[in-house]
């Protein structure tokens, strides 16, 4: 009798992350694989509670449109998993005979799966267990970039440029855009590509991987303000000051997650206050992970891709690994598939190399190369306001 | 010798004001218009400063760009005109041979153009003076509705479905998204177009129309939540009590305008605090107004209509009007344009119906077979999670 496969989602979804689903789907489907797909319903919890969807007889329209859906469409979680609960997975995995377990998701996902099987090859239960990359902040080591990152760059990229032609067009005050990351610049630093040239904005870029300065800041501010009126400012949800306390009071913590304040309220109140120029807050918040029109189809392609690598590898034994990315070159962009030990990305937490920032509040031209393959152009732009 | 034309833009951009700039320059090109065509810098700031752009000489890929280009692409402003201002821009428009002005704007600008046709009609001045709407708000007078509206209303329709979907899969929270209205509930009530079925959200929409009860708001939280977790409530930034007054404190307040605090914070910290649920703050902010991935193709081509329409009535020489849409079917899809005397929009700011209000709460199915010609679907979704 066939073995089962598990598949799951872990962590904040993004755009592509049923993307991924698909694509091992269509690969389970490709090699004929007879056995059952279990998902279990919001992710780890569902597997717990043994709360199961069964995709293997989803119809052809159906993956279609799955395939396009953002957020998780078998539910995710951040679900805490102890000793206990993976003793108690592993029950589980044996009573619905399943033999192959796939999750999707960044690096605390990565050490969910990285666990299972441990637990798993200790108590010498048959179970290969792959991971599939995923997250917005492009966080998780082990691949070049994660699905799903470039979505949200993408839209980054496509807002933050329609918000600096917007206040171009009524440079009343100073706006600063809030963006997700809570350690990880990727995403603040991928705005500098709807930068057509340093008068259109964004004018000033700040990552959580550099401390914050509020001195700094301001005189940063007042300068560009003196240049031009009408300034729009991009920063990270996560900037911390030099002693590494967060900008903004978080909101509330837990022992899985800090849910940061709002940086760009702060920041804004703080040019108001100190510098007399009006300002207003920007935050993009959750559209940044969900928005279907701004999908990158380089990203979508990639997802899928790693959900049918992966699928292929659970399927050959590759046990303990997670499918990846490796860069070839960017120009022309090519990548190759790899699989990586597990044990190399769980809880492992990429941050930007300092190298792509300049000067504290910038984003350097390699950078801009590494990233421009993945995305778009942001619409193109007639500004008659610089017309002499 | 041919007398000269100037357009200019007031208030706040839209991602079609520009398209209404094109459908005028076109309309001029066509009827074979050979005078100077003046854009004031920065709306009535640059008019009363005599800082013109000339766009008589556009090239046809200028143009084209412009169409698509969001903000406002010669520049707008919240510059306040008295009757000093008035009589300075007659002399103006005399010492530049104008003989025709274009004002695209809401009911503010409608004011500016309504006062500037008095003060030249009182000197005897020939200058024909023609109004374009244009608000995201749809709170203008005299039109079915305003160009702009409706691609806002696209992005709020995607945007909330979308993160309804990502909220459906992570349902760890209420999430209350802060939509764009001063006074007018006509972009917040459009997120109910988001609404595939009741269980997949929006759950509550309110409507600056209906006071704010904080006790029955709580009651309608937590009788959603006790149905599912997750819930997705959309409200407008001009929430006001039964008092008037603004339910969050508003930022600062100027004579012209008011820059309401943030009520989705507010409303997310009530959730937190007085039942006990986690809740999250979602502010789409200036991308409603001008994201270029959610034009909607009918407000688009209406927006040019309408500034074609406006250009031809100021060279037939129909002094003291604004284009307007009027509405002659939902389905099919019918409109005919109108031109209203200036005088009956000036100032004038139109309200959503109460009988488009369902509850207090929600939003009536008329509102949504007169909104739905003008907008697109919200991208089709695979939601597995409700699978049994």
């Amino acid at each position: 009798m066939d073995k089962n496969v598990l598949i799951a989602h872990g962590g904040g979804p993004t755009a592509v992350i049923n993307a991924s689903l698909y694509g091992a789907l269509i690969e389970l489907k490709n090699q004929n694989f007879k056995g059952k797909i279990y998902a279990p319903r919001f992710g780890s919890e569902g597997l717990v509670n043994e709360d199961f969807i069964e995709l293997q007889d989803l119809s052809e329209k159906e993956l279609e449109v799955l395939k396009n859906t953002p957020g998780s469409s078998i539910g995710s979680s951040r679900f805490p998993l102890y000793e206990k609960e993976y003793e108690a997975i592993v029950d589980i995995l044996i009573k619905y005979n399943i033999g192959y377990v796939l999750y999707t998701g960044g690096n605390g996902t990565m050490d969910t799966i990285g666990n299972i099987y441990k637990h798993a090859k200790n108590r010498g239960v048959e179970v290969v267990c792959v991971g599939i990359p995923k997250t917005v902040d492009n966080d998780l080591g082990g691949t070049d970039h994660a699905p799903g990152y470039a979505s949200a760059a993408n839209f980054v990229i496509q807002s933050v440029s329609d918000c600096c032609a917007d206040v171009k067009g009524l440079p009343i005050h100073v706006s600063i855009i809030q963006i997700m990351g809570r350690n990880a610049g990727w995403l603040t630093a991928s705005s500098v590509l709807a930068r057509k040239d340093k008068n259109s904005g964004p004018h000033l870029i700040y990552c959580p991987e550099v401390p914050f300065d509020e001195e700094q800041f301001l005189k940063d501010v007042k300068e560009q303000w003196d240049k031009r009126e009408g300034v729009v400012v991009v920063c990270s949800e996560g900037l911390k000051d030099k002693n590494g306390n967060t900008v903004a009071e978080p909101m509330f913590k837990s022992d899985r997650a800090t849910y940061y304040g709002d940086v760009s309220t702060h920041l804004a109140n703080l040019v108001i206050s100190k510098l007399g120029i009006k300002a207003r807050s920007e935050n993009f918040g959750l559209i940044q992970r969900c928005a279907t029109t701004n999908i990158s189809k380089v990203d979508q392609d990639e997802a899928i891709l790693m959900g049918s690598v992966a699928a292929k590898a659970a399927l050959d034994k590759k046990n303990g690994v997670m499918a990846g990315l490796k860069r070839i070159s960017s120009n022309p962009y090519k990548v190759e598939t790899v699989l990586v030990p597990i044990e190399e990305v769980m809880m492992d937490e990429r941050k930007l190399p300092l190298k792509y920032i300049k000067n504290g509040n910038d984003i350097s031209d390699e950078f801009i190369e590494r990233l421009k393959p993945l995305v778009d152009k942001p619409t193109e732009k007639l500004l008659l306001v610089d017309k002499k």
